[in-house]
């Protein structure tokens, strides 16, 4: 079965891996620029002297860079209505500067909601670095289409 | 007391309103292209026909501006050591075009670590609408400077 997937489609433990990314030390900065104004994001001397001893990303950045990667993957393309809500993420280790990162997406919870057109699933992100490290792991809820809504839709 | 504020200068309950900000057409398509490129954040026509039945911010912008304008409270500036995790994320009400939001950032959660530098603080965000309505919140908690640990830095 190939995506974009409708709740229906969806297994526990089914999990894809994305492709990969390098995280820049020009993307660090500019992204903490404009959103995580905090030294050890965005001036190598200053990081250097810092809990992390170098230039590392924001956790923001770490997680918007896992989504787009995640979201790449077309898993829910025109099947994910919206997004419910994060739990459990963690920022595992730090993500220096032309770290190549990947995600493993897994589907790690199932939920009918009160509408047939809708169903919930939780995506567990795991975010590794280039020798399979857990740099970060996040479960993602989003509303998704049924086959059921699907149809309702005329889609 | 004024900040910043070290892990011991914190009690349960504190709250601070950040200002406020206005979420644009412009920004939020700039937001989506880079890190949420969906339909309805990015595409006013395809956006009508969604679900939101107009333009809404990306919850990944919500949470990153809801971010910012926290972090520029300046209440941990260099304090935060580094960021733990984020639980109970909830994106509550769609955050459409031209919306002002603004924060309340409330201590929700302290506790020691095992090293005497360092406490775990947990801040409560609640984004809220230009009525006051909830727009999302979410629990960000980081690693904390005590003033035991400065003392040790030599700050």
């Amino acid at each position: 079965m190939t995506p974009p997937f409708y709740f229906e489609d969806l297994r526990l433990g089914l999990s894809w891996p994305t492709a990969s990314a390098v995280v820049s030390e020009e993307e660090i900065v500019a992204f903490a620029t404009k959103w995580d104004p905090q030294p050890f994001h965005l001036d190598r001397e200053a990081a250097g002297k810092s809990f992390f001893g170098g230039l590392v990303a924001s956790g923001l950045h770490t997680f918007v860079l896992s989504f787009r990667i995640y979201n790449d993957l077309g898993l829910f393309r025109g099947t994910a209505v919206a997004g419910v809500g994060v739990e459990a993420l963690r920022w595992i280790r730090p993500v220096k500067e032309g770290t190549t990162v990947s995600v493993l997406a897994t589907v790690a919870r199932l939920e009918p909601t009160r509408r047939p057109e809708h169903g919930r699933v939780t995506m567990r992100l795991d975010t590794l670095g280039p020798e399979g490290e857990a740099l970060m792991t996040a479960e993602l809820t989003v509303l998704l289409l049924t086959r059921a809504g699907a149809e309702l839709k005329g889609g």
